[in-house]
């Protein structure tokens, strides 16, 4: 059997924590399946203290991260401590510049400086894979990296962020506000003390961006992409796409544009209910990827977890252990960094789904007759009108009119609701609700 | 860049012909992704004379599959004749023993000798790639071989056979008899003239056949897989189905029992309708594997056609093309051949899900009463039993039975329907569905 390969762990939280384990108990297995024992040689966390329930030598603990990017002897250096900066960034620039290989599950360290490291890890024949740091278990980077080597890729979506998809699919499920859900999704620890990251979509932007650069062989461009949580997504709104047959998904887009430039957006959006992404409730995460050659493949599975995410990153490290050292050469983004194209950013063009669109109003005659012309003053196609809500139906309380448009350009739809604001009639803010048709399967 | 790929070819049907066309028109961007050109330097196949709407030049035809593979200077050996004997069979073995790499689409083949091959590929340093032999163009192989190390499997089933889902949901949601629906599918050319090995459950044996040794490191056991086709599923069982919620779908079914053995098992399967795998319809695939570390992983893509698998052949092209020559070593099931385990079969013993029951009975006092005495005696208890069906209603006429029973052993159902068929008021054959309660995402 050939050398063990040696791996250096910096972070020992949830993941870090499991991988350790998983790598301790089934040491046998894993040596047979990957034709060489794994063994972790070096460790650094913040709280060398702490009880993890794990085994581990005194000698293989380092100071810091950076020491250990620099002086450990390891073949693999597994970085699981999360951020955008230092210390991360740092020690994974360390470890690839002397040639090491890094496995990493830190999306916001690729968002920021993805493409720099790719091009250092190819500068000193290291490999960088970072299968855990989008979707958690479900093998999206290999899918887009290696599987679907030759496909020219149309759009790639996907339901990326659990605690969003956990509060919405509650929403509906038991008619509970996005308040009531938020704080029963921070008690099961499905959502920080602090849930701003998840809830406006910046956690679904950073993993958008990594497959962008993935699928369209682009610069990474995690600030350029149209953003909008979920904070205002009403249990009326729920409600109004369910009695039209959607249901409504945080999704994150990218997909190339006519103009030849790659629209990205994060946004709450309305799926028919019986496509297959609809059914993808709670915690799950679900990946599409539409493709000329292999067609549509979708992957769901969970987006996050200790375990979920230890295999994921126990999986790349097996990917190198199944190489000779040094002997696989996968650019970290699909190809090499000097053939990446730039990132052009294409404006939001138009929804081949339409739109939703949810106006309170007061109770006034010629009001309906009003929005109605305001829509077609702006070329906007409709798909239905109607008054809707059982609670506001008695005169003189606001009323709720629903809009659903047929395909139409983005700007066209903005125009007329800026319209419709202008008449005097809305009670509070309009709600728009991109509605997105899959691929039916 | 290093040197060219070289591929010889065998086979030039569809999907040949596909991989031919893609190879050529994207030669400049497989290089770049690749870092080497791939270059198809020998092909083969039974009719030369006729047009693909490829150009391969004179010199590069052999005469045969043995010949090229005998003695093509080639890197990788692509074999795409199918088929579980000569000449696919032969040529794999003269390519893998000549060190040579093996990528093949050829589930039947790998069925009836994967585990052979594997041992001379890895005795040789070769690899033996084979994505698209199962499901097509989902990344089922990778997942399981490369993504999932380390973790245990506990179950992996999935609709695999795009015939038979094709039907089952053109006979739901057009109301139109089995027959209707495979002459439908034979017109549109996704059944074969002689429809058997897809309808009678075989070609989905033989996918299953290979996950099995993949998700479990056993040897292969094509023939001794429990199965049961479609061809006796008929509309009232379809319709049935609908009324209390589900639908049917021809599922493969590995999963490890508590004896320490392998339920392999192909026949139709109620599932629930808010189920992700209910909503995959038409001759689209989908592979669910539940394991101990990642959890539960579905996948939904194409399970056939000439691009769909195409793609999976270049992904596995490119895998080798991005390895320098012989440097990675992915046992072909996962293992070294010497470290898989037999295969022992396990018979069916429960179903969690519990079954479906049709029964059509002569119109006579006390037979409701009898068929609830039979279940009972043989332990079963029932979720429902009620009269069905709105044409049969009249007095005298045979009348329909419907039972659904909780989770019981599969030997207490046979020997319930045994002593009902033995009580003489049933007309024609008992319908017996098992139903499979997927996990909920």
């Amino acid at each position: 059997m050939a050398d063990a390969l040696r791996i250096g762990i910096a972070g020992l939280g949830t993941v870090g924590a499991s991988l350790v384990r998983i790598l301790t108990e089934r040491r046998e297995t894993l040596a047979t399946t990957c034709g060489r024992p794994i063994k972790v040689v070096a460790v650094t966390a913040r709280d060398r203290a702490k009880d993890r329930g794990i085994a581990l030598a005194d000698d293989i603990w380092f100071a810091d991260a950076g020491t250990l990017a620099a002086q450990a002897e390891m073949d693999v250096f597994v970085e699981l401590m999360g951020g955008a900066g230092d210390p991360a960034y740092s020690a994974v620039k360390t470890a690839l510049a002397r040639g090491i290989h890094v496995v990493t599950a830190n999306k916001a360290l690729l968002a920021a400086h993805g493409i720099e490291l790719a091009g250092i890890a190819e500068e000193h024949g290291a490999l960088l894979n970072y299968e855990a740091a989008v979707a958690g278990g479900i093998p999206v980077i290999k899918a887009l990296r290696e599987s679907m080597t030759g496909n020219t890729i149309a759009r790639v979506y996907g339901i990326m962020n659990g605690t969003c998809n956990y509060i919405l699919t509650k929403m509906e499920k038991e008619g509970l506000s996005f308040e009531a859900c938020l704080k029963e999704a921070q008690r099961l620890g499905y959502a920080e003390a602090d849930p701003a990251f998840d809830i406006e979509g910046n956690d679904t932007a950073h993993k958008l961006s990594i497959l962008t650069s993935l699928a369209f062989g682009t610069a990474i461009a995690a600030d350029d992409i149209y953003l909008e949580g979920i904070t205002n997504i009403s249990i009326e709104d729920i409600q109004a796409a369910s009695d039209l047959g959607y249901r409504i998904k945080l999704l994150g887009v990218a997909q190339r544009t006519d103009s030849g430039g790659i629209e990205q957006r994060v946004h709450p959006t309305m799926v028919p209910f019986d496509s297959v992404i609809a059914q993808v409730d709670g915690v799950t995460n679900a990946v599409a990827i539409e493709s000329d050659i292999l067609g549509e493949l979708l992957m769901v599975g969970p987006g996050a977890g200790g375990n979920a995410t230890a295999s994921a990153v126990l999986g790349d490290i097996a990917d190198i252990a199944k190489s000779r050292p040094g002997a696989q050469h996968v650019p970290a983004f699909g190809r090499p960094v000097a053939a990446l194209i730039p990132y052009t950013r294409a404006q939001i063009q138009s929804h081949e789904g339409g739109y939703f669109i949810r106006l309170k109003v007061i109770d006034r005659a010629g009001v309906f007759a009003s929005v109605a012309s305001r829509m077609a003053e702006n070329g906007i196609s409709l798909e239905s009108i109607m008054q809707h809500s059982k609670h506001t139906q008695e005169t003189g309380k606001p009323q709720t009119i629903i809009l659903v448009t047929h395909a139409t350009a983005e700007h066209s739809v903005r125009d007329a609701v800026a319209a419709i604001k202008g008449e005097g009639y809305l009670v509070g803010e309009p709600q728009v609700i991109r509605i997105e048709r899959p691929k039916d399967y």
